[in-house]
């Protein structure tokens, strides 16, 4: 990770996706928020930082502190401005509880309209025993300094391009030949991850850093906005500070839609989350 | 699949799962049930059929009739005997409508108990179109023939197997070693899946046969239950008559937690249903 000076990094609480994802207790279950234009990709608004906000509004609401899966529903298409969102404990339990929630905006008559609906558990992972067992490997990436970012080239896909200024990307070069033309025809993306102030990832930046990256279809010759439908990520472990490892891939392009599975490791190789998602396509 | 005499062979819509799984609507939104003690492994409600009753409750309250992702979190213990089904429509589309689910049951005091919540979205699986670029490939299986069902054997796990009876499970022997004692070590099982009176498979049943195989935990060496956290699964396409195959594979056993990647494939060769997931293990 390019080192920030000590002065200026950010760290966790105290950093770029802290304030855009802070939300404001304004009753029991209610908080608002101001939606950060700095999050957004094409115009729209990253479903990953809007699941981060989300999830930021539960770990208050619950009495656990730590996404351990959580479950969104992309209902319409949020906007950058103001939002409110709406929670309910479902249950709560001793090492899980269990919650709900909505964020809304609202419309040219004021009226709340639905964004996202979310169902998450939440529990302790600090408390979660030390045995590991995965046996799946980290991704094979280049060194940092052999792959790419969005800085590196002239900007490949046209509109806003805020959230790249918020990330550090480092992507695989074999995952970039659609930046360059000649997309592999492989469901693949894959990164180094991180942000671009220098601070830690956390359990809720882990739920940023799974809908991040370019999308897969890009590498499988569509363009276009490939609109998330539903995303459901497992937070399995407090990520260790330095850069991540984000490997994507799709294996079923069908009727319309595909699923993207992301896998993020940390920098002391452990499998840190695992999301899938359900997007449209435009064929 | 075992031929069943065409006088007797079940179909979609006349068959026990249809029976055990129907609902009643009481009311706009509500829907009342006996929960079946037919679909219990080791004296727990099999998560997979409690999530088609949810599926078969939403496929009513919603102007779509096919989950196309639906997720699950696993509360509270299920019991056979009476259950309220209370729905939300969260919003309906023109292609995608979403919708939310509580199944509860009553305590000794007869007061409402939450077992499970859903969160879904539905749609209509014929009318995606068939273009079809599926990059995965079926699991590799021996023939029907050469792969073994609870029937086959001594009963390897104690207590009620009453699901068991209403199932054709051809198990791979090569996911068979926890029943011999020699577990592989490795989080994988592959099944030939169907139902036992010989009804095809549809979308709701897909809910089903993604948790309805032995847990990959049983091939790591790990005894007794591994509850659900939570389950989403992805519906991508109506199935075909004939035979499912279900692979099922582990790779992030760690901190009391495991996670069960499902694929279902069907005769025509089909990915037509992926589901994740989030289970707790005693260590």
């Amino acid at each position: 990770m390019p080192e920030a000076a000590s002065a200026t990094r950010a760290t966790i609480g105290d950093s770029e996706f802290d304030r855009d994802t802070a939300v404001t207790r304004r009753a029991p279950g209610v908080y608002d928020i101001d939606l950060s234009a700095g999050w957004t990709i094409i115009s729209a608004v990253n479903g990953g930082y809007l699941l981060a906000v989300l999830g930021r509004a539960l770990a208050d609401a619950l009495p656990h502190a730590d996404p351990f899966t959580i479950s969104a529903h992309y209902l319409t298409a949020s906007q950058p401005g103001p939002a409110v969102i709406r929670t309910d404990v479902v249950r709560t339990g001793r090492t899980l509880s269990t919650g709900q929630a909505s964020l809304l905006q609202y419309d040219e008559q004021g009226r709340e309209v639905e964004r996202i609906r979310v169902l998450a558990s939440y529990g302790d992972l600090d408390s979660l025993p030390d045995d590991v067992r995965t046996s799946a490997e980290p991704p094979v990436l280049p060194p940092m300094h052999q792959c790419f970012g969005p800085q590196d080239g002239p900007t490949p896909v046209d509109g806003s391009s805020a959230i790249t200024d918020r990330l550090m990307l480092k992507l695989d070069p074999s995952t970039l030949g659609w930046a360059l033309g000649a997309p592999s025809g492989k469901g693949e993306m894959r990164s180094w991850f991180g942000l671009a102030d220098g601070r830690d990832a956390d359990p809720l930046s882990l739920l940023l850093a799974v809908d991040a990256l370019p999308p897969t279809a890009f590498e499988i010759g569509l363009k276009g906005w490939v609109p998330t439908v539903e995303l459901t990520v497992h937070v399995r472990c407090r990520p260790a500070p330095g850069p991540l490892r984000v490997s994507i891939t799709t294996r079923n392009l069908a009727g319309g839609f595909l699923e993207e599975d992301a896998e993020v490791w940390d920098a002391a190789d452990r499998l840190v989350a695992q999301s899938r998602q359900l997007a449209r396509v435009r064929l």
